[in-house]
């Protein structure tokens, strides 16, 4: 069986040699004579893969010492709630920036917990075609935090910088974004992603928190969202989800025996520029975010037909480029050339473009 | 590599028809040409196997129809807070029976949330070597719901029956015990369970929720532990934990293909007794539990001398028998002897422990 091109938003492609690597030693790992999903998560074969996985997540990403690294469960949603319910106390309100839906999910978490929210920037009256500019005297000088979302995976944006807020923590959803460049870990105050897109199968959610955050957490809040107890359980108060852990571990082993992230953002830029080169060189496609805001990761385009658009996708898929139809609340298209992207599907999915536009001249 | 005998807690052994699928399949499933681990939670490949697994786990367990059931994340930890949540609203008040470590913490996690929850019935002064008897006359007429666990891992304990409350929704970790034989999922208002024992590896939990349960919930609690929100999207509110549930599906599959629950049981009852008729033969091994309350998955015993007990566990390691020792909170040894543990290996434990006496006689 041909492997496709899944351009997928999440969860989505996983390098082919992680793959096969986990299907070689599904069965027995090691010498151990069990499946790591069989490890019980306290046994000392699994907590070398767990610390392992952490080793190099901060080789990886460089980061600091005064930083804890939890791998926890439920999802970027569930750290929609996480996030006010440990950092609030704090001072008591909070500042968003809405530059898309999930950003928009995160702010609306706030509120129906009842918390003091402020949407202090958003781009919706432009269709989140772009990401707000954020500077420091926008944020409430008591917040205790902002949060953004760093990459939006349904339009297709990024904040071309880490907004720079000074002493305030910023509060970072980095899901579709993480380890794909390297990013200052030092800037932020929180980083926390879904693991389905870059990193792992979906069923893990990454936190990066600074350790002087940990100590703002609600009483009245469930134990398993305090990043505290987790903190201090080393991501084990209970049973993680270790399989997860384990399929991350193999993907940092993979970028960091390619050389890091700074290779691996030297990849993902030609790919990007690839795709987008292509966009501005035509005017067959349109790619409906500013080119100030344009993620590397999430490439939207619309042929400005609905019918086409409809079209393109299904043929799309017939020639293995998979899942290209963009987010249901977008429409369009959108291409997800995450990590374990290749450069060839991506040349791939060029060619195909330019096939189709051939093929499928417009009125 | 010889696979070993794995009798962990949790995580804890799969079948091995069932890993050596999931190696089979791992790269490319199917004719989709990717790893289910790369499927989009939308596309029509995935939906299939949630369905199945969904499906499947209902022809199973004989789930009626105005049940639903959730594939969630956070493990049985974050049902300690969701229960009350979702639930408390009913009354405003809840009861609990404390009969180990995991139904203590749940009732902590209740308290912790400022509710009003009562502990009805404890056998910590027995050192939990019993489950309580529970009667309806026990439980506060207005208690929103009675929380159990219903086999407790930690100890070897379980409830002989379902206890009899009446009108008053049941609410019961089935964490170590679920499908490991049939239970009548009417005499429940809710079931929930952490998949890493018998169902999945680490990383799923299922809830099973009777539908007139889902619309207690608090307004102001973290959306992601809302039943109701789950339930309404058929456990897609945010990206599930695809794979884990994947591998649940294989499960079920493995157990129907057998011929279901009653065929299971009788495996399991076999397997126990072998242990449970050695122990109750000699009196090298104490079984601390009464005989009234013996789990079928979890067999607890020790010989009476701490220092024999870490020989025993370290030994049986060398000999291929893994995960032996007690949990560190009670000592001694515990033998989870869940589904996938085949006759064999329990044959195999039994004849280590009759050597091991015989070379190792007590003072």
């Amino acid at each position: 069986m041909n492997r496709v091109y899944n351009f997928s938003a999440g969860p989505s492609m996983l390098p082919l040699p992680v793959l096969e690597k986990a299907a070689s030693e599904l069965v027995c790992y090691g010498e151990s004579g069990m499946s790591v999903m069989e490890m019980s998560h306290r046994s000392p074969d699994y907590e070398a893969i767990i610390n392992d996985a952490e080793a190099m997540l901060r080789k990886l990403m460089n980061i600091p010492d005064n930083y804890k690294v939890l791998f926890l469960q439920g999802g970027a949603s569930t750290q929609f709630a996480a996030v006010p319910q440990n950092l609030i106390n704090r001072t008591g309100k909070a500042d968003y920036a809405v530059s898309g839906q999930f950003s928009g999910k995160a702010f609306k978490e706030a509120q129906k917990l009842g918390y003091d929210v402020k949407c202090i920037a958003t781009t919706k009256d432009d269709n989140f075609d772009h990401v707000p500019k954020i500077t420091k005297d926008m944020v409430r000088p008591d917040a205790a935090y902002l949060h953004i979302c760093y990459n939006n995976t349904i339009y297709g944006t990024k904040y071309p910088e880490v907004p720079e807020i000074g002493d305030i923590p910023l509060v970072a959803d980095l899901s579709s974004c993480i380890i794909s460049e390297p990013v200052d870990v030092s800037k932020f105050g929180v980083i926390y992603a879904g693991a389905q897109k870059n990193m792992a199968p979906a069923g893990l959610t990454l936190v990066i928190v600074r350790e002087d955050l940990l100590n703002y957490a609600e009483e009245k809040m469930p134990t398993m969202l305090e990043w505290k107890t987790m903190a201090e359980n080393g991501s084990m108060y209970n049973t993680p989800p270790c399989y997860t852990i384990y399929m991350a571990k193999l993907v940092y082993e993979w970028i960091l025996e390619m050389g890091g992230l700074e290779v691996m953002k030297e990849k993902n830029v030609k790919k990007a520029a690839l795709l987008y080169d292509y966009l501005d060189s035509q005017d067959y496609y349109v790619a409906p975010v500013k080119k100030c805001s344009r993620s590397m990761m999430n490439v939207t385009f619309v042929t400005g037909d609905a019918d086409l658009d409809k079209k393109f996708a299904s043929e799309a898929s017939k020639a293995g480029l998979k899942n290209l139809k963009g987010h249901r609340s977008v429409g369009g298209m959108r291409a997800s050339i995450y990590n374990a992207m290749p450069y060839e599907g991506v040349e791939a999915l060029v060619a195909f473009m330019k096939d189709f536009a051939k093929n499928n001249p417009k009125a």
